[in-house]
């Protein structure tokens, strides 16, 4: 089905890539990546424990094929693994896989492993090529796309990293198959949040397309992949190193990441705890900027119709305005919020008054959504 | 005295920076960066054990009278710092000290302060400012320039790392006072390379200049730091990425390198490993290039005037052989080198048939020099 494959060319400059989506790349890979970098490299493929035993000899036969020389490192399933100790791990297997300036390496997995290649391949020989094979909806949708690379530190989370673009990603939908329905929703949080902030039209039809979603229809799916490659590549392209609309990217996030860390990390997945920070970055949407009040309940409607949270009751309120005081991303101790005039137009982030952060956290909370 | 500073601007676009060269900047640094940064940031300083005593609390004041909030991580002094536990330190204490996007890293130290703290600034929250303050000579007129940062694992030197770009190098000549002559004569190694590879007037200043320069004459001294950058900029201005002139500077390394492995680091200092080195690439410029006999002989005569070595008699032929092999600048497993036509014009590196790299190497170690 490698004919049915679509491309998104994310355009930056001498760091431009594409973006491959169809059903059945996965043993193509070998193939793909030979006709953008060339033959006989040395490739070390980094995974995860859960990937590992789905897909990892069907990579390293395609790139074998291909006539690379491939070693692979996996990594424990989850975030715990962005870590220092892993990095190194991951540093340690590319000398002995005898990495040099013009190899690959591959991240076959999730956000996690993204992360944790991409850095790996930003900073082993101060640069080596990096390929995505993202095996998550998240990673297909939002991680894959910008180059964003890093890890955690024991104090918070990518506070280490480095922006380092890919040569490629390869999105192979069946790989979707394999995925929890519940880790499935998390990455239609992402793809509703480019709807909100920057395109109506794809809001609409993710309405209309539920049950086809859920269902894993090959053709909803390479629609709403490609459609948010190509937000997200529109936006980096525009704003490669994060000063200005790159952080329309952040809707639902200053919340949506302080939930994350009051829970302890893992509690609620990445897509919940956002689709919950944008109930209420619409909310507060709604308050500053006269967001329509209706738009906000097709957000809840559909956040519920993936089985995605729209409030949020575990957490007190001053801590999780501790946590986003303290974010990377607030300026002067004050945190900043993204928020939209509408579906489908996000504004700049800016501070809000500390009392309309309250007091709406409060309503919404009373409300239940 | 500084109004006797002298700028070299390193013209490389939007990551364009000026190196300062003067006597008594030290008392100056924090003036020197608010003109270029602005006010109000968080400063990490990166410092290691030989230099704390002697030049932080001057360096300290100097930001603190110019409005910075001021911390320091000091590491022992040595090539093992260069670790991933130290790397770790320093992200850490950027956490403490609550580094932001705006902050500024400050490496005080030589080479292994510099390229330290800069990988900590290229990878802390995907990059902060840098600012080197070398106190080497090596450092201000070597690692100082071109942005080469990084660490070492277990396998070999510099296998991780980013090129990361100072805001400003501030290089105060009085700092040179508290170097030993070993480690001053180390740094003119590399002076006498930006001569053979570049500048044959250089090259003969320096052999008129031997005393004045041994006595630290400030004049000498200034001329020497400024050419040394201006050429060392220039390189790199054309080549940031090393793909072609930049390779240039590895005059002499191929061999430098590896004796520095094959010893185990620290007991040659790098520029006796490469004045060592750039002899044997003389010779071996004689026999592919018709570099002048007697010019090899003024390099060897201006290295013995600076107490550097000339011949190398520590270590076999077959397990140098095979570090230079293995070196990460080796392509397909053979050793590169960067030969010369003659003093002042380097040439891009370059296979030499392994029977003449023997011979020669034999040839070298039999006459002494």
């Amino acid at each position: 089905m490698t004919n049915l494959a679509q491309i998104v060319n994310v355009d930056l400059g001498d760091r431009s890539y594409p973006i491959v989506i169809g059903s059945g790349l996965l043993s193509k890979v070998g193939e793909q990546i030979k006709d953008v970098l060339g033959t006989g490299l040395r490739v070390l493929i980094v995974t995860d424990s859960n990937v590992e035993p789905l897909y990892l000899n069907q990579l390293q036969d395609s790139l074998g094929k291909a006539g690379y020389n491939v070693a692979s490192q996996p990594v424990p399933a989850g975030e715990a693994s962005k870590s220092i100790e892993q990095i190194a791990s991951i540093w340690s297997a590319a000398v002995d896989a005898r990495l040099d300036r013009k190899s690959v390496i591959v991240a076959l997995g999730g956000g996690v492993v993204g992360d944790l290649a991409g850095f790996a391949a930003a900073s082993y020989l101060r640069g080596v090529k990096f390929v995505q094979v993202p095996t998550s909806l998240l990673a297909m949708v939002d991680s894959s796309v910008g180059g964003k690379t890093g890890i955690n530190l024991p104090q918070g989370k990518n506070l280490v990293g480095a922006f380092h673009q890919p040569s490629m990603v390869i999105a192979d939908l069946n790989l979707l198959s394999t995925l929890s329905e519940r880790e499935f929703s998390s990455g239609m949080a992402e793809v509703i949040k480019y709807g909100v902030i920057h395109d109506a039209d794809l809001f609409a039809k993710l309405e209309q397309n539920v049950s086809e979603l859920r269902q894993l229809d090959p053709e909803s799916l390479a629609f709403v992949v490609k459609r948010s490659c190509e937000i997200k590549a529109d936006v980096v392209r525009q704003d490669e190193r994060e000063g200005g609309v790159r952080a329309w990217l952040n809707f639902g996030h200053t919340l949506g990441h302080a939930i994350e860390n009051t829970c302890g990390y893992g509690v609620h997945l990445h897509g919940e705890a956002i689709a919950a920070g944008m109930v209420y970055a619409a909310r507060l949407s709604e308050v500053q900027k006269g967001f329509p009040p209706d738009q906000t309940q097709r957000l809840i409607d559909l956040f519920t119709a993936f089985d995605l949270p729209t409030t949020f009751t575990d957490g007190k309120w001053s801590e999780l305005l501790e946590v986003m005081t303290a974010d990377k991303k607030a300026e002067n101790a004050v945190p900043r919020f993204v928020l939209a005039d509408r579906i489908g137009k996000a504004l700049l982030p800016e501070e809000v008054p500390e009392e309309i952060l309250a007091a709406t956290f409060r309503s919404w909370i009373e409300s239940g959504s």
